[in-house]
């Protein structure tokens, strides 16, 4: 059976050591007590959270799923138990605002909070931490009376909150969205419509459920242009603030899909539902777009969350299993066979995995750090650089680490053998939980298209610029540095070259927009291969400062070395390729007229 | 509901054009007979039978899966019945011997029906295709008797076969395997042992199912030089040959698994069971090597047949669903947004698939075809030739055709956004289905191994040189011809680069043996893109031949053309990574100490 320890020595690193978060936090309004004791404590106590309460239920999740009986969604055995310990630990209200009751503590601690919970049980971390959507919603667009009514309530995880924006036949394109709202002479909005894909849509676990719904008034404008955004619980409050009437929302059916069994994905339907609108009339969209990015943020999570339930149970099993005998002589002469981590690409596989989740952890806690400042600094040149950092690290944390963390849990299976295959292991659930990231909140391939077309190419590479010349900076700083010079040359290059490839794209791009696009995923992959080596660097110079200091613990920072040298050599020589393919042009994939894919 | 076809057209154009079976049976003794008239008869049939009775049953096995009743195994609704027309059409007797009541039509016409009917429903044809390791290792090694009272039943497909190798405790390293056998009075053994992971182990298909079981006699050596096998029926055999007695050996339990649910994969219990040595004592393991290759070409053609599924379905829905604008304007300006095949990026995971779909098809059949020839030639330079070829193919087959049939596999499901998560579209059930052909018959990792090492440096580099003379051979002829250059000089230039890159390794190799492993499955995969552009190159022949002299079907041969581009300009580029992570060497993989992986 898989288990998970919430990597708490590696977490201290990133957070600590190398991006130094105490300092961070001091720095910002608003942020001064989150001192290295609150970080710890907050890690800590997480961490025990996760190991004993939400982990034992990953598996469980995946074998029973949820059902429907009537309109009520029934969660898996101790999900419900587990949601009503997370709510009386305070967890829902850790990084919420202070006037709705929430903690005040800074984004980036709950980033950390939710990888240990996400890690821990994807399905079961869905449950809270989709409330996120809804709660941000309606702090930032509500009334002060929608905001009396329904934070304080969903801050304190009481009652828990949805997006519902997708429908069968709109994705992507929420432009072709159907559902409808009727005002009312009561100054509300009837709701009809159906929405499909609503991950929490219902449950047994909280007391009500506020749903975040994506309609159109009557006379709105085709397109985009003409959606507006409406609160509909799904019990509506009485003057009090507490739960009375049952609203016209309710549960449809349930998906049987890959995985995330353990969490209800909602077909809902809204039969003449009360809505209260939100925000400006048909404004619905941008209204979405202000927060879309700490959203993503939370998903790309899932990447690193995958990745490391892969490495902690493959590596354990590469340990234990015995299976032939390295090809250099035993290695465990008085065992009938070696373990299997003798063997080369055995250790490639977990090497991999390990690359992926500690590079793409320091990448993620990095950019969460500019939504701290994003929202906390008075200095308006610093929030500004730090909303274009977000802005552009996004699609790069999501598309990148969801793309690599199920190419890691792939990895995790592979190690397994035949028993990978088996469900008892767990590995094959994992697989299955982690492929979800690659398509919603935006799948890869929208991601890249954000990436290069919205992000880096309409502000005229200056996003990018941001973000290489901080690379730059750290490569001049150390190019003297004789041990960090396998780090430093090889970035460098890329860094460079990463420019150049813009460029030569954007010229394309002026004469066929569709080069845009067929450059897309291969550019997103290659800047989150740059990206990451960035990280590594970093983390091999937070290392040799270390290792020069002092004598503790040097078999971790000999780690971070060894480790930063294997995704130099063995990871990054991918861009090689994603260079050749993005350069090649439109043709190759626009020739072939559509009637001729097959015949 | 995803739906298939099978692909007439397109094997067509394989077995009769690009390689000319027709011509290539004539000249093999004993093929004479089967014609083009045969060749296309067959298909025909094999394509209704798929289409019509099997393809329809692959989304009900997986939603029923197999059960255990008492130690009956009870097989999703329909497979049985349509067992039995598969047995009523005479399809199991196709390429055996005349002798055992065998219609002895040649093995590369197998792989084609195989193709057809393992696309339909991998699950299902396992049932069928496990026969094929059984019944090869009667004939092979069995007694005239042993053959007399196996083989009838087993060409005609009343009774089924298994293959019973692993233990818990052992799939790749047999030589650790514990089953006893013990001799009898009577001349026979009795078994005793728990073998795990036997596909088809039991079910209610046919009337006897006669398990090759590897054992150990009480006196055998350790390891895999003490490993005997034993044919050990379900039901013993009486004097006429008939069903008799019920044997000790039964279905313990059903494994639980992410795939291929409509396929049992047994625990098998032998308590005691009487069993008949087959071929020498303690030589068990070289008699299974001798059909090997065959077996392995079949488990190749899964991941032809996942790709296959993943093109034909998300094709479909490529086509037909509405979402976003063209980047270069409205494609469908009647409808309210464009069908998503106009996205570049929609198309680049359409045409990877279809290029490794057509690909790896002509290179399967091609390897069949040195089956073919090894079997019936009489001429032992050509017999020593073809089986050189095989033995270095096989591992290319089996471990490239899987790895990128996963990928493709996982394209299909990415062109349904989150469509391609939920059960109905069938798109995930493919994925899940396709991921075990990365671990039976030989994990990728296995088939790296057998390839570098066993079949390439073993022989000094010469079945390498065997078939790169062929591409040399092949770029030669073609040097001077314009139309061929954008494919023959890269060709080229890497067929001269894999040679190349194996004398770096071997070299390395003399002074440490991790190097070989190091360079494993990089040097898999290289071999894999480098053999499969020689079949796209020959394709773009092909149907630039076939465009000079004929005006008919022109857009199916533009087709090839344009799709030989994509896979020279977008995919065949991954070679440059793949080159340089294989000479990177042992150390950034083995430097890390086994406790130092996690802190």
């Amino acid at each position: 059976m898989p288990s998970y320890i919430t990597p708490q020595r590696e977490m201290r690193f990133v957070a600590n050591e190398l991006l130094n978060l105490p300092e961070h936090y001091a720095s910002l309004p608003g942020c001064e007590e989150t001192t290295d004791d609150i970080i710890e404590a907050v890690i800590d106590a997480a961490s025990t959270f996760s190991e004993e309460v939400i982990a034992p239920l990953n598996q469980v999740g995946d074998q029973q799923g949820c059902r429907l009986e009537g309109d009520t969604v029934i969660t898996p055995d101790g999900f419900k138990e587990a949601y009503k310990e997370y709510v009386d630990g305070g967890w829902p209200s850790l990084a919420n605002d202070p006037d709705w009751g929430g903690q005040g503590l800074p984004d980036s601690l709950s980033i950390i909070v939710n990888e240990s919970v996400g890690t821990a049980n994807w399905s079961w971390s869905m449950y809270p931490l989709l409330s996120h959507g809804c709660t941000k919603t309606i702090e930032t667009h509500g009334t002060d009376e929608q905001k009396q009514i329904y934070l304080p309530h969903l801050v304190n995880g009481n009652w828990t909150g949805t997006m519902c924006l997708t429908e069968s036949h709109c994705g992507t394109d929420l432009g072709l969205l159907r559902t409808k709202a009727t005002p009312q002479d009561d100054g509300s909005y009837e709701i009809k419509g159906t929405k499909i894909f609503i991950s929490s849509g219902e449950h047994d676990m909280a007391e009500n459920i506020v749903h975040i719904v994506l309609a159109r008034l009557p006379d709105a404008p085709a397109g985009t242009k003409g959606i507006s955004l409406f609160i509909v619980p799904k019990f509506l409050p009485d003057s009090d603030g507490n739960v009375a009437d049952r609203n016209q929302v309710s549960c449809g059916s349930l998906e049987h899909k890959m995985g995330i069994h353990g969490n209800a994905t909602c077909v809902m339907n809204f039969d003449g539902a009360k809505g209260f609108l939100i925000g400006e009339p048909n404004k619905g969209l941008s209204c979405m777009f202000t927060f879309m990015n700490s959203a993503r943020l939370g998903t790309a999570m899932q990447g690193v969350a995958h990745a490391e339930w892969a490495f902690q149970n493959s590596l354990a099993y590469a340990k234990d299993r015995l299976q032939m005998r390295s090809l250099t002589g035993p290695k465990a002469p008085d065992q009938p066979a070696d373990p299997i981590i003798v063997h080369p690409e055995v250790r490639k596989l977990l090497l991999t995995q390990k690359a992926f989740v500690e590079g793409n952890r320091a990448l993620a806690y990095f950019t969460a750090m500019q939504v701290d400042i994003s929202k906390h600094t008075t200095d308006e040149a610093a929030r500004e650089h730090a909303e274009g950092l977000l802005a552009f690290l996004t699609p790069i944390c999501k598309g990148f680490f969801t793309e690599v963390g199920f190419e890691a849990a792939n990895h995790g299976l592979q190690v397994f053998g035949g028993h990978g295959f088996i469900a008892e292991w767990g590995m094959e659930q994992n697989v299955r939980d982690s492929r979800i990231s690659l398509l919603y909140e935006g799948t890869t391939q929208i991601q890249a298209l954000d990436l290069i077309g919205r992000k880096v190419l309409m502000t005229q590479g200056e996003s990018l610029k941001r973000f290489t010349k901080i690379i730059h900076l750290f490569c001049k700083e150390h190019a003297g540095d004789k041990a960090m010079k396998p780090f430093v040359e090889p970035l460098a290059a890329l860094n460079k070259e990463w420019g150049d490839l813009t460029m030569k794209i954007g010229m394309k791009a002026m004469k066929n927009k569709d080069d845009v696009g067929a450059a897309s995923v291969d550019y997103l992959m290659y800047a989150g291969y740059v990206a990451v080596a960035f990280m590594w660097a970093k983390m091999a110079k937070a290392a040799q400062d270390h290792l020069a200091n002092s004598d503790s613990e040097r078999a971790f920072y000999e780690a971070k070395i060894t480790t930063a040298n294997f995704y130099y050599q063995r990871i990054l020589p991918r861009t090689l390729s994603l260079k050749e393919t993005m350069l090649s042009g439109a043709d190759n994939l626009m020739d072939l007229d559509a009637e001729h894919f097959s015949f």
